[in-house]
């Protein structure tokens, strides 16, 4: 097959019109028209995503096409939101028909795991290629799962493992001279974190539905004391690291957290390497798009069913409190310090 | 003031948070959260901007600002849509907070003109300033400015004048060494044409108040002839030349066009020019942002009202016919030869 560039209208429509199903008017016109159910709110977000910032420009156009949806869906599991629609502007230094169809391909294929529709977009050509997704997702407004819903006292959980993403960027960079050696299988398993992570919608969906029935019952019972009934969760992807990520929960709910630094859920390649890899990569490493949430400690059993239902790991590594900020111990509950920062994209030390 | 690099937090937190209005959930979560009236289909559009390909480096933030939500707008115009929300995807060489601070002047400047609100969006850094902007707008399903709307015997119009931009552009970088001097003022014009185009919101609108009136009196009388109650109006925006633009009107509406380039509104600064320069920036020129509109003949009167009330002109360039193709004419409806085709974002030559 010649790898020929294409034109803008004719690239298009080879590889991103499909057949319209939930919007009333898709790819093609001036905008994209889309009927919202009455029972739902609208819950809307937008990522960029730059080569040589966000991904390698000898990544995998497939793997590329699915994580820059991925990183969208995953706000919109953080929100427990049902995606339902996106769209793509794209900018490429050229359009080559090759790399395009492996694109499109990861794209649809995640698309299609939750019927998210692509419903327009923009093509140009710029330098560096560049990806800008806005997803569009469904939750009733009240089951939101806001950053500004932590209590005092609430659990803090996290899915899967963090650090492996962050631990194989430090890998192709050579970052670490003292980074443990790592089988082949091993180093396949990071950097599939890193490069095609899975948002946790199923999960959001579950925590919104779990802040639901704690609304219903109170509606039912209002004498029902607070602490019984309050199990509405407060949710965020974790991005850029969850040390600055649970901050921002933290911030908006106006509460402190005490995290424990053993309970950090890592794979067998992270728990070979030294400590302080170890926690710099749980702590600070982006890209896991795990997610990290609060919830009454009275559904602390529903959520260990979930795990498991889920076939997810949940686990359990701090608790709300009053007191501001965040607090860092091991397991023997002694102060933990670590300096290092969240991932800040205009500063230059990620 | 020191034009202090900020961090993405920080900078987020200065120029792009306000007060919450229309959204139920703004700024600040992983999502935005809107409530779509039932009554409305929610219009989606994404542009995406880069220097050096959509505007140059030096270009003023400000006015930077007010031309990346603009072009966006302008995509609801063309639907008919009333504005509602937007978000941005910025990504930046360095966060300055001088230029971040003219940027979102122009922005915000525009966006509150139609009470349109920033509900989200990301910040990243890139070689290149990148734009990318979804907004999101209203309108009734059946009231939706479609571009399958166009209908044999139709009228074809365009609002304001045609071409300047396309002007400002080719004297900016010396492209035409025939092209004839200008004053002062009337290079301000057409640069200001390029750098601050103003979306037909209220043309759009009216526009989509002229089709549902005309469906609603299709519902009163169904027995009325076709040709009398057939005033739904198909439109787009220029954003790629009037022969690009209209083709795609005539492609998705099955039909074809014959246009009178003698009709074509255009500026003062663009009638000093010669004749091959003014039939290349009318015909081809993108950047105008004006809509290009098909109306029943029978309802001319009312789009003469509407301009007069608009106070915007509106002309009549030609009409819809039923033999494919688009067909160039001049005044004495002799055929003219047009070979330029419409600017191709991934074509060397605009």
């Amino acid at each position: 097959m010649i790898d020929t560039p294409l034109n803008e209208f004719a690239l298009i429509k080879r590889y991103f019109t499909r057949p319209r199903k939930k919007a009333f008017l898709g790819v093609g016109d001036d905008c994209a028209l889309l009927h919202v159910p009455p029972t739902q709110t609208l819950a809307i977000t937008s990522d960029m995503l730059v080569q040589g910032r966000h991904f390698f420009p000898h990544t995998d156009a497939k793997r590329l096409g699915h994580k820059a949806l991925a990183v969208n869906l995953s706000d919109l599991a953080a929100m427990g939101a049902q995606p339902t629609a996106f769209t793509i502007a794209l900018a490429l230094p050229t359009a080559h028909a090759a790399w395009l169809a492996d694109f499109s391909d990861g794209l649809f294929a995640l698309a299609d795991q939750y019927d998210c529709e692509l419903i327009g977009g923009d093509t140009t050509r710029a330098p560096l290629i560049t990806l800008s997704i806005t997803a569009l997702g469904y939750v009733p407004a009240h089951a939101a799962l806001r950053r500004d819903g932590a209590q005092n006292g609430d659990d803090i959980w996290v899915s899967g493992e963090l650090g492996d993403a962050r631990l194989a960027l430090a890998h192709i960079r050579n970052e670490w001279p003292h980074q443990a050696p790592l089988t082949r299988n091993e180093l396949a398993q990071i950097y599939q974190r890193l490069e095609q992570p899975y948002p946790r919608i199923a999960l959001g969906l579950a925590l919104a539905n779990l802040t639901t029935l704690a609304r219903q019952a109170h509606h039912a019972d209002p004498s029902s004391p607070p602490s019984q009934i309050t199990h509405a969760c407060a949710a965020i992807d974790i991005s850029d690291g969850l040390i600055g990520d649970l901050t921002h929960i933290l911030e908006r709910s106006a509460c402190g957290a005490t995290v424990n630094i053993d309970a950090l859920p890592h794979s067998i390649a992270l728990a070979k390497q030294p400590q302080d890899i170890q926690r710099r990569c749980t702590l600070t490493g982006g890209d896991d798009y795990e997610l990290c949430f609060t919830a009454s400690s009275t559904v602390r059993h529903t959520i260990e069913k979930l795990s498991t239902s889920l076939a997810l790991p949940l686990s359990r590594i701090g608790k709300i409190d009053a007191q501001p900020g965040l607090r860092l111990v091991d397991q023997k509950e002694q102060p933990v310090i670590f300096s290092q920062s969240s991932f800040d994209h205009f500063s230059d030390t990620p």
